[in-house]
């Protein structure tokens, strides 16, 4: 039996608004960041659990400090006893009362509370020996579907129905697991697309995708009309005509703009339209899709909650979901949100990029193809090539694949050195004591 | 010309949780509690801008440090500027594109803008020499206009119907200001009806808000069954046939058990079901609605923000609108909510209570009777008899009705000492030195 004795949250941040990467028409100038924690026990076997928030710079603060509020959660717990029942652990934190009315159940303190989960997940998964992906996707779907808070979504999904998915998905679990490790998982990549790179480096980094194995690109889009056109036609001419494109307006539109400027971007056979507009807006989406259609709708990286995502599915108002790692309340949600996804009969591409969100997320696509959905090939997790080198176990993406991780845990664990380095804001990045770019590959 | 030159932020809570008051069946313990946020410039005059997010306790801390971090875009600035157009300082902050990806425009940082942008507006209206409500009321349509971000609801509501609403109003605003200063504006009441309160309580305060003049008065639901059938036969009981009472069930219920729940008191003759579910499922209260008819369904205080309302109006899926003066982005959103329901024919009846919610709200639903909808028969304020005491402009709340506030302000600013005597957790009441018996009445 062990007893967390210290729980360490950080303020972590890259200075990448120094290089553009990451802009695009909303979020012009980001430092990729993230709110971070680290749960120690007394275990004596040296596995920690970590976890974390991402932002992309300023409220970084802020995020931390909804960390910290919810170390009483965990601060002289018995390890063990958070860890067996994950599913109390997730509705212990989401039900506090007085939390709650901070959200409920959205922005800072929702993420905050993921980060928690996830960091207990991570913990669970190294003491398991097994990467989480693997961990999950041995659980019997009982104990699956006991991660689950249903109160607000089984009007589309009973807890029945959600047994049903998973016991379908029982028989194939072994040879699935097979293909995984055998055939890898499609990855697509957003590293050509910045707003804020050249037409010469959009291009190469195009050809370089192709190269590389990939079968889709996306290009950031919605901060001019004139501009996009140009940049999707040299995009489509670097790639040719069997590359896929997604385009990704980052929530800059209204309804009506929305279908208005994807009519001129249509002619350049678009993969799919992401964050048309505001993540809140069901209803719009839905007139979006029904106006930009056969374009296929993808959106999910600010969408909420659980209860989000399902009236998202009933209005039909996406056509490619997006779960996110670090956005909802971590594992236990986006359980949820896979399950809900595989009822509607809905492909789920996974946001990442940020900090460590490729890291993360790649459990819950792999967990998915294996115990969930069994479906791969029409999906893909997007890949971006910024600061995985800070991690513990980094992703191995090549081939235009993510490769399953084998290491145990859930991949969100920093490398030592790197809080100190990036902790805002007095690590020497930002005190001024070294430069970015010598730490910034 | 004058300049910020100070920005004081205070978690500030009270003690409620120890006499059960604004108990319910998601809030049995809470303490009501302020982000509390002064402004200060060099100008001379004395005068400063309050404004505050409510919360019920754990967390405040957080909801502390995001105002904090918004602290920036005041200090130093010239506050005739930020003052003279204040739709374009709400702009900047609601599109800080790094704080933007912690909402977007939700949970804690969009509530601490609506803290900072309520102390500027309470700010104005000082300078002004006038009471908010009615320096909003003597805007022009075109200024009122400015005030809005049509980005995400212009499907619903574009800026030339905005104006038709408001001009079509211009003609009846001196008369309609003359009635508001006669005739007050409805309030119900809520005091009686905390879950945590005896029967022999309910009785008492629901016969006492009868002889108050009180035409409504709201129970909590959705704890038990039986014990609310109970709690409302007492109710209905001692206040007889011909006074409203509303029940609220605070989210507890899925969108079948709402249905389920609502069927067995619907026989005591209910004005409204309130927040019977996630505030965040549009499509649920719409259903939900189509399911308890004809009782009208209500919601609000937890909707995070105008994206929100729109839908919930586009789908039919409130009857009742309840806006809070400290959920959303302050008194900008707020006014793009009022001209939503305005423009949907939906009544405004705003969730009060807390802590300066009473004196914070009224202001809008006075500048909306007089400026937007010229409604008020129709409509009433919530009003719960706590904490008044601690401001420096409390309510004026009697036969039945809240009667205009005439000074200078927006409400929110407490009496000296106030945060001194309940600040956290190093003010007497938290560390011992004082009972809180001794100071809450």
């Amino acid at each position: 039996m062990s007893t967390v004795i210290a729980v360490e949250t950080s303020d972590v941040r890259f200075p990448t608004s120094r290089q553009l990467d990451g802009s695009d028409a909303m979020n012009p100038d980001p430092d990729y960041s993230a709110a971070y924690l680290r749960v120690v026990t007394d275990s004596g076997d040296g596995l920690e659990g970590h976890g974390f928030v991402f932002t992309i710079g300023r409220g970084n603060d802020v995020a931390t400090a909804a960390i910290t509020a919810l170390t009483p959660y965990l601060l002289g717990r018995n390890a063990e006893g958070l860890l067996a029942d994950m599913g109390a652990t997730y509705r212990e934190l989401i039900n506090d009362s007085q939390l709650r009315w901070l959200g409920p159940e959205k922005g800072i303190m929702h993420m905050a509370i993921g980060a928690v989960i996830n960091a207990l997940w991570d913990l669970k998964a190294k003491r398991a020996g097994q990467p989480l992906w693997q961990l999950l996707a041995q659980m019997t779907p009982e104990e699956l579907v006991d991660l689950v808070d249903f109160r607000y979504i089984s009007d589309a999904l009973s807890p029945d129905e959600a047994l049903r998915i998973l016991r379908d998905a029982v028989p194939g679990r072994a040879e699935r697991t097979s293909t995984l490790l055998a055939e890898g998982y499609p990855a697509y990549t957003t590293t050509p697309g910045w707003l804020g790179y050249s037409d010469k480096k959009l291009t190469r980094l195009a050809r370089e995708a192709v190269a590389d194995g990939f079968k889709q690109i996306k290009l950031k889009v919605g901060g001019n009309l004139e501009n996009d056109v140009r940049r999707l036609r040299a995009a489509r001419t670097a790639v040719g005509p069997n590359i896929g494109i997604a385009v990704d307006a980052n929530q800059r539109w209204g309804v009506a703009e929305a279908i208005e400027w994807m009519a001129h971007l249509a002619p350049f056979n678009i993969a799919w339209i992401e964050e048309p507009t505001s993540p809140d807006d069901i209803l719009g989406h839905a007139a979006i899709a029904r106006g930009v259609a056969p374009i296929p709708v993808a959106t999910g990286e600010h969408v909420q909650n659980r209860v989000m995502f399902k009236q998202m599915l009933q209005a039909d108002a996406l056509q490619v979901l997006q779960i996110d790692a670090a956005r909802v309340a971590g594992v236990n949600e986006n359980v949820a949100i896979l399950l809900l996804a595989a009822k509607f009969g809905v492909r789920v591409c996974p946001h990442a990029g940020g900090v460590g969100l490729c890291e993360a997320v790649q459990h819950l696509s792999m967990f998915d193809f294996v115990a969930v959905s069994g479906q791969k090939d029409d999906r893909m997790i997007e890949f971006v090539d910024h600061l995985h080198e800070h991690f513990v176990t980094p992703i191995h993406v090549h081939d235009g694949c993510y490769w399953p991780p084998l290491a145990p845990g859930g991949g969100s664990e920093m490398l030592p050195g790197v809080i100190e380095t990036f902790g805002f804001p007095h690590g020497p990045v930002w005190s001024g004591h070294v430069a970015a770019e010598a730490v910034c590959a």
